[in-house]
């Protein structure tokens, strides 16, 4: 085996070695199925096991309550932009969107294809830098709904606002199972696995049960009905089922780990080491108000261009990958998920240490 | 290890050895990359060799031309059979479907949300047991769709209609790669990995390029417009990382024992090797219109419950899974696709004279 790198990429992202050995361990043959994961028919009472056992421990570690259904689906947040206003209201309904960052501006581009998708609150004046203080629901809204983790911005809601009855959907990909999350403060949660649960190819939606009574529009195509997910147990079509099991290591390790909570104190650790260091720094600077701030996705950046190519080889050097910021931003990012633990975090600290002492 | 069964299923299904032990290998750091395929981003230049890896090697083993795109999509077949209505016609026109089965009903179910889906030709009275004769296309069609290969029932185009200027388009899920496709035949072709192709949770589209440039419905999800995916090399969103580094590695198999046409030979043999046996049965049967049979998918029958249940204890102690028919038709199905050795055909037969020695 070459060498394994820090690995601080924004997603597909690093999972503990302890859970990739053991699925190494299970590759050619999966306890006594007598086949792989992979192969695997998903009517098989291995994998039933398998996706259930998912499910539940999913739910023991968010304590989703059992008005909740838990469904796991393909297509990535992206297409949970479309599945919310198709599930959630009929054509030409209005809907409201807070706009803080680039995924949360595509959610309501796809919003806007199947209703009135207002923006209520947005803090692109600022390059995405703070989470707006007054969020208000537009009239008659069916939903409102929110980007809990911005992960190219490195912004985070820390706290809630009031939105009355109008039921509260929050895209929590980037944060979920790395920051506490109240799911009874939802109607409906969603988050692409790719960050803390594992691969990517699946997305997993935490939706109250009285929505998926609604009349949902006849044109809406049978894989994009929550209800027809919910009906047959995430398995209406074979499944992501490789992605699920994997998740279901990850769901498991939190677990084993102590919880989300405790994942959480470890995560804050991690995000305070950078933070107070580049908050005291000469050279680097992070733009995202304190408050604010995200403890899974760190964004800074150097005076220069120079300099940040110069940082970036050292980190390269260091064995430090993808800790380049977004394309759409520059700059760096570290994305912080429960996979990087905290003496890789130190690892790259002592680097921008050492980088700032050179280049004072 | 535990001891790997022989496993019949209709998919997920068996993957050549070679191939899992390749994955297992570099499964917690790939080459260079210092990270498991798992981890990495889908915007790093491992991952870019592996999904354009893929693609060019898929062009090659199946003769793609030029004017056709290849793409990887999520939500598997079944997602396709509404993709297919909303990217080639408009809301309301008409379209063609041949009912040969479930899935082939499902995807007409899909289409009818769409437009005014016209069943030409079916084979519902004689439970799907051949491909129609005759096949029409309704005047006015956008396209006519055929599911190339009936995995319940085992039935399969052995040859093609004329369609005249009609856009033919197929579901080829269960016989990709396992059978020679003439993709010069078809506009657009679409298939879920996990039966030749390796894992779940992708599927591969091949479709002509002049029908990306079709103007589509505002109303249509961004995740469901073809010409997105072919703009953004798949890559709109995370792509399903995993599944496709897997394709790509049974693709590469499937070149190195000699292509397609090789490989279909080698089913071709190990079908008629069952079929044979079936035909002189006195205890076993095969429904299927001789020419029409699947040489992927083999069903047969016992006279009675009884036998069946006997049969498949048989088959357990035998090491033999996943033989059992789709709950809807109930009997048995030997799913032959290529990751199943001629030597597992061999011990299945064996298990079947065996058995009707046993109960003449």
């Amino acid at each position: 085996m070459v060498e394994r790198k820090l690995n601080f990429s924004a997603g597909p992202s690093q999972m503990p070695l302890e859970v990739l050995k053991e699925m190494q361990d299970e590759f050619l043959c999966y306890k006594e199925s007598g086949c792989s994961v992979l192969e695997m028919s998903h009517r098989a009472k291995d994998f039933e096991e398998i996706i259930f056992g998912a499910r539940d421990t999913l739910r023991r570690i968010m304590e989703i309550p059992e008005d909740y259904e838990i469904l796991f689906m393909q297509g990535g947040a992206t297409t949970q932009f479309s599945m919310v206003p198709m599930n959630l209201a009929k054509q030409g309904d209005t809907f409201t969107y807070v706009n803080t960052g680039q995924f949360a501006g595509k959610a309501k581009d796809e919003g806007a294809r199947w209703g009135n998708a207002v923006v209520t609150a947005s803090s692109k004046d600022k390059t995405f830098s703070y989470i707006p203080d007054e969020i208000t629901v537009a009239p008659g809204s069916k939903f409102i709904h929110i980007t809990g983790n911005n992960t190219i911005y490195g912004t985070s809601y820390n706290s809630l606002f009031d939105h009355g009855d109008t039921p509260l959907v929050a895209d929590w990909s980037s944060a979920i199972l790395g920051k506490w999350i109240d799911v009874k403060d939802y109607d409906l949660i969603y988050a692409g696995a790719q960050k803390n649960m594992g691969p990517s190819g699946l997305a997993v939606v935490i939706i109250k049960k009285n929505l998926l009574e609604l009349e949902v529009d006849p044109v809406v195509p049978v894989m994009m009905r929550y209800k027809v997910a919910a009906d047959n147990d995430s398995m209406y079509n074979t499944p992501p089922t490789y992605s699920i099991y994997a998740a279901g290591k990850m769901f498991s390790w939190v677990e084993k780990m102590g919880g989300v909570r405790a994942l959480e104190e470890i995560n804050k650790e991690k995000a305070e080491m950078l933070y107070d260091f580049i908050d005291n720094s000469a050279l680097f600077t992070n733009p995202v108000r304190v408050k604010d701030r995200s403890i899974m996705n760190v964004t800074f950046t150097l005076p220069d261009e120079a300099l940040t190519k110069a940082f970036l080889d050292e980190c390269k050097m260091k064995g430090i990958i993808n800790i380049k910021g977004h394309r759409s931003v520059g700059g760096m990012r570290a994305s912080i998920y429960n996979g990087m633990p905290k003496e890789g975090v130190k690892t790259l600290l002592d680097t921008m240490k050492e980088f700032e002492k050179n280049n004072r």
